[in-house]
Order: structure tokens, then C-alpha cells, then sequence
């Protein structure tokens, strides 16, 4: 069916232009067709948007949506004073979600997962990225993949998802990256890709995690089968994981807090997206920012993502992370606009296909009462989306 | 109607302990009779809670909720880099909050505020202090208190008014302080007594507000009415208003980055709240963190509030607030707790009679999909509330 959205103040996401603009759109079988001033009815039905403003739905790029447990009891633990030692010992740490997350099957991984995406998507986001992570033995790291293709199926939203074995080393593998690498996240990816469940390969580079040596042949690995690579990088320390993954043309590299001006310029030389999160850094109480002034200087993109995970990121709220990433990090309101639609889409690969409207994008849309982007990213716990569009329809 | 509500962890918040026990409770008009392990039912109806988490309802004990306008528009002059020089010329600042809200009627003010409220209660709030303050004139002032009335009236809350004149001073009395407390508050006042809109008497005591000194007459004529009082105080610099504000048996103080511990000390000898917003302190990027260690040290019991207004905290989420006391302010979960239910009934006066879950008070209850108060303050953008109960009603 052939439809005209009229009636709506349109950000079209294609620049870092925020003022809205009348413009309609054409829609037919869940795509974009035109964008225009009054264009011409022909057979098309026409919805009125009443006045909203009307933005391209919103993309949340990093997620560790699908997990087993939460680690809120630990957290408590923290706030009471009990130290990194004494939280291992009660059972806390990475490791808990491991042994949640393999207790689950598949139907319970989803079940678990939906209410955090359902609190998502009433926020107007259309496209989610799920990685996996914390199984990391090769059947726990598949059924969290097929568990977060399950949630595209079951909810009106685009799932990109990430083999993300290289997370951390399990307690068997202590000591033995890259033996881990070899034996669980390449054989693993292998099965993965077979199965259509890794759209991207990620990993940790950091010194509780891997090193980019490790990372080499997982990386090579994803090449030779044609999937795109994208790394937590520069988090705690520096590393070095954003030449490495740069160097490897990663399609994103995230985190990034002791990221360096060279880091921004290999990103910029291979168009990697720098994908910022600041629900970690805002509950690690973590004070040193990613160099956002050296991205700007470099061209690199700027996406922001809510990084859900039950240990360092608790969070299912992206507007949230807009205010975060405008009050923590600085980066103006055109900054976080586009770091939720336009780049976060470039982050997963898929310029042109979401994040933006204009002819031959997904008709993904949503709809605020909101005078602004400005009002919406401005607010703390206020929810202003009006209505939600996905693939041309209001879900 | 006698109703046990039976099947429930309950968390009755009578101290800081925050393990939940299966008890059950007696209502009958809105007030609870009774509670305990397996109550006799005599002719009551039984409600089954299904095995949720019952808390007391929340309380927000400091909004400035009525209000015309936002100011995101100056948030994103601000991240652009604009000076508040420009940004006052260009109209921003407590000044444009002002004219919005004069320009208002009550039914408008109303109708603005609705959608705030609502996003509170869907948290499981059911008592929030709202303040006037940005009307700055009589008239103004008492419409805000008298739309903060009818918001009570049309939702299932109760509201706790401020008569917040002293909260600025308007452009007409600049540098002309105790002429406007003479002319405007204290007159006003009075009005709003007569007409039953202040349950208590509130001040800004700040460089940029009013002195102690001059705020002294309205603190006194509040004596006289038999009107409690409340202050903002030591929030940007310290200016004495604590000491000031114990000095009256203020119920509570708030904001209070700056206060000492001979602050805190004078507190504990009044009973007087400490009313911690750090959804402000977070704005603002505040470096300072009010004295804690002290407020602990002196037996200062410690509130948490959104402080929702425009300006410094458009905030209207509750469980965000918990979480930014434990992760910014540092408070314990149970210390959270407290700060949201019967630290914050204390706060308004309402000892005994909400905020807490036993024989006499007032039948608020929340009930939450969540195994412990930990899950519900740590997680970021996510409402676990399953149902919430005002005067022993489901709502």
C-alpha cells in the first residue's frame, strides 16, 4: 500500500541539521520513496501525523541485550563498601553472568530479554544491536545469538547481531587467551556464520580481556568469511585496540575513553565509527572522557548506544543515553541526534538503510510530542514518543 | 471494604532494612489495620500479589513540577558553547520560566503538568511536594499552588504543597530583596493560607537568591500561621542557610553540596531532613558532593528527590534519582531506600502516615516485578512497577 505521511515536522537525519522541515513522505512495502512538499496523492492513502515531529526511528548500536541474571546484588555489595576481592568471592563479577547466561535455554534467554527491549522500542528505537559474550563456550555463545534473532521475530525491530566470543576468558581457559581463541571464538564463528546468527565480529581488547595479538587470527578469520569486524577498545587503559581495529576496517570501535588523537585518525582513515557509551562510564564513576574534540577534529562519526549489560551498563533507555552523552560528554545536541540514527545505523553497516529518511531507506520512523530534538534528549525519565513506525507501518 | 493483601515480599520500611518478609496486611478505607503473618480473614477479601515485591508507595518530596515552558532550548545554546551572558539575552534563564508560567492559567498549568505527574506515578509514586516559585508575583505564586491542588484532585496522589515565592527575584525587584519578601511573599502568603494552598514555607538562601537575613520576616510570619518551613540552601556556595533554617526546626533542608558538618550537627538538633537532588547536581556537572559521611555521622536522616524543573534538573523519574544517589552520591541501596519512602514522608511532614507500611498509615503501596530493592535502584531507564495501590485502591 502506497502511503503519505503528511502533517509533520520532519527531521530527515541526512545532515546534522536539527530544525525540522515540512516535508511528507511517500511510502510502499515498507520503504521510502520520496520525500517532499506536497507531493502529488495518485492512490496513495494519507496518514496525518498531527503535528509531530517525525524523526527516523532510533538506532541503538551496542548492546548486551540478551544475558542470563543481573548483578544488581553485587552493586549493592559495592555501595556498601565491599571490595573487588570480596565480590569475586560472593560469587560476583563477569563470571555470575556466565553462569546465569549458561543455565538458560534459548526460549528463556528471549523471555528474560524482552521486557529490556520492550522498554526500548516504547522509546522510539527501531534497530538494536545484541552481541553475545557471555556464554564463552561455543553452544552458550550460539544460543545467545539465536536467542537475539528470536527477538526480531518476535518484536517490530531490526536485530544486528555480534559474535562476541573474545569478551572475556572463561575460568577453564585462565591464563590461555589465545589457546581460547583458538578453540572456542574461531570454531564458534564458524558454526555462527553457518547458522546466519553473526552479522559482525566483536571483541574485548583490554588487559583483563584479550590483547590485539590474540584478536589477529579471530580477526582474519572474519575476513576470510566476509563478516565486518568492530572492537571494545581504550576503555580502562590504552591499549592500542583502535589501530588494530582500524587497521582492520572495522566498521566501528567503542567505548574509547583513552582513545588518543592518532586512534582518531586511523578511525577517520578507515571510516570506523566511534561508538560512545556513557551508562559505563557513569556507573564505573570513570572521569576521563573520550577525546570527542579529537574525533571532531579527525571527521570521525560519533555514535552513542546504551551498552546494556547487567554488570557495568544496566541501562534500556537510549534517550538517557542522549542526555548522557550531552552532559557527560559534552557533545552538543546535533552530536547526539546523529549518534543515535545516522552514524549509530553506520555503525552496523547499514548507511542508507536506517537512521535517515530519504529515498530507499526502511520507512522507520518516530513520532514525538516534542517541540525539539532538543526537548527530547534534554529530559530525565520523560518518555515523549507519540507513535512508532517500522517498515511503513505504526507498531 | 476489609481486604488482606496476602502473597507479598513485603519491605514495610519501617527501619533500613530492606529484606524482604512475608507478611501480610489488613486495609479498610484506606488505612492500614494491620500487619503481620497470616492475619485471620474474618470477613475480609483477599488479594493474592502474585509473590511481587511490596514496598510503601514512593514519596518525591521536592518538584518544582508546575511550571510553564522548558528551557532545552538554552541546554542546547549552552552545548553549543554559548556564555550565560548570551544565553540571558537571548532570553533563557529562570527569567524565561517566569514569563512562561505568569502567561498561564491554572487550567494550563494543569494541563503542562499531567504529563510530568503521570510519568512519576508510573513509578510507584504516590505522595509528591510540588512548589510554586516561578510566578514571582501573588497571583502567579498562588495559581501554580492552586493548579499543584487540582493535579491532586484529578490523579490518585497526594500532593503536599510550598509556598516557594522566595525563590527568585523577579526583574521588577532587582537588588531590592526584603522589599520583595515585604511586598510579595509575606502578602502572599497569607493568601495562600487563607485559601489552604501552603502546607509549608520555602526559600532559596543563595548568593544569587536571598539571604538569611532577609528571609527571617517570612519564616516568622510562617510561626505565626503555624506553617512548617524548609529551605534550599548551601547548594552552590555556603551561605549559612542550614543553621538558619535548623534554627526554625526546619523540616527539611535541601540541596546542601556545600553544608558542613557543624551544618550537619545543627540538623540532627532540629530533625530536620536532608533532602538530597542529585538529578541537579548532575546537570549542573557538580563537582561538590554534599557531606554524607556527615549527615551519617549526626543521625541526619537523608531524603532523595527529582527536584523536576526546567532548569537544573527536568527530571521526572524517581528510580533515576535513587540510582544517581547510590552511583553519584554514593548511599547505600538501603540508604536509597529510606530516601525515597520514609525519609521523604519525614521530609513533608508525614511521619507515620505514608512512606511506611505499618498499623495507621495511609494504604500506598508499590508493587514491583523485582526480587529485591537493589534490582529496582540499579538498573537505568527500566520500571519493574507492576502495580501501584493509593488509600488501599488498585490505581
Amino acid at each position: 500500500m502506497r502511503r503519505i505521511w503528511t502533517n509533520a515536522r520532519v527531521i530527515t537525519g541526512l545532515s546534522d541539521e536539527v530544525a525540522p522541515e515540512d516535508l511528507e513522505i511517500l511510502t510502499e512495502s515498507g520503504r521510502i520513496l520520496e520525500v517532499g512538499a506536497n507531493l502529488p496523492r495518485d492512490s496513495a492513502e494519507v496518514t496525518d501525523c498531527g503535528g509531530a515531529l517525525l524523526t527516523p526511528g532510533l538506532v541503538d548500536c551496542h548492546t548486551h541485550l540478551v544475558h542470563g541474571g543481573d548483578r544488581a546484588f553485587e552493586w549493592e555489595m559495592r555501595l556498601d563498601g565491599a571490595t573487588y576481592q570480596e565480590i569475586a568471592q560472593a560469587g560476583g563479577g563477569i563470571a555470575s553472568t556466565m553462569r546465569a547466561t549458561r543455565a538458560l535455554s534459548v526460549d528463556e534467554l528471549v523471555d528474560t530479554a524482552l521486557p529490556r527491549l520492550d522498554h526500548l522500542l516504547a522509546e522510539g528505537v527501531s534497530t538494536v544491536e545484541i552481541k553475545s559474550g557471555y556464554g564463552l563456550e561455543i553452544e552458550a555463545e550460539l544460543n545467545m545469538l539465536r536467542a537475539a534473532r528470536r527477538l526480531g521475530q518476535l518484536r517490530p525491530v531490526r536485530v544486528i547481531t555480534s559474535w562476541l566470543a573474545a569478551h572475556a576468558l572463561p575460568p577453564e581457559y585462565k591464563g590461555r587467551g589465545a589457546e581460547y581463541i583458538d578453540d572456542i571464538a574461531i570454531p564458534g564463528l564458524e558454526r555462527a556464520h553457518e547458522e546466519g546468527l553473526a552479522d559482525a565480529v566483536d571483541g574485548f581488547c583490554e588487559g583483563i580481556a584479550f590483547s590485539a595479538a590474540e584478536l589477529e587470527p579471530l580477526f582474519a578469520r572474519a575476513a576470510e568469511l566476509g563478516i565486518p569486524v568492530k572492537l571494545h577498545a581504550e576503555q580502562l587503559t590504552h591499549q592500542g585496540g583502535t589501530a588494530f581495529a582500524a587497521g582492520h576496517g572495522a566498521l566501528s570501535v567503542d567505548h574509547l575513553e583513552y582513545a588518543t588523537p592518532a586512534d582518531a585518525a586511523a578511525m577517520a582513515a578507515a571510516g570506523s565509527v566511534a561508538v560512545l557509551l556513557p551508562g559505563a562510564y557513569y556507573m564505573l564513576r570513570e572521569e576521563q572522557v573520550p577525546p570527542v574534540a579529537a574525533f571532531r577534529a579527525a571527521g570521525v562519526r560519533m555514535a552513542l548506544a546504551t551498552d546494556c549489560n547487567p554488570g557495568t551498563s544496566p541501562m534500556t533507555s537510549l534517550l538517557m543515553t542522549m542526555n548522557m552523552g550531552a552532559t557527560l560528554y559534552r557533545l552538543t545536541v546535533r552530536e547526539c541526534f546523529a549518534a543515535t540514527t545516522r552514524h549509530a545505523a553506520a555503525a552496523l553497516g547499514l548507511s542508507g538503510e536506517t537512521g535517515v529518511i530519504t529515498k530507499g531507506a526502511s520507512a522507520d520512523f518516530a513520532l514525538w510530542n516534542a517541540e525539539s530534538v532538543a526537548q527530547i534528549a534534554n529530559r530525565i525519565g520523560f518518555n515523549p514518543l507519540k507513535a512508532r513506525v517500522f517498515k511503513g507501518d505504526f507498531v
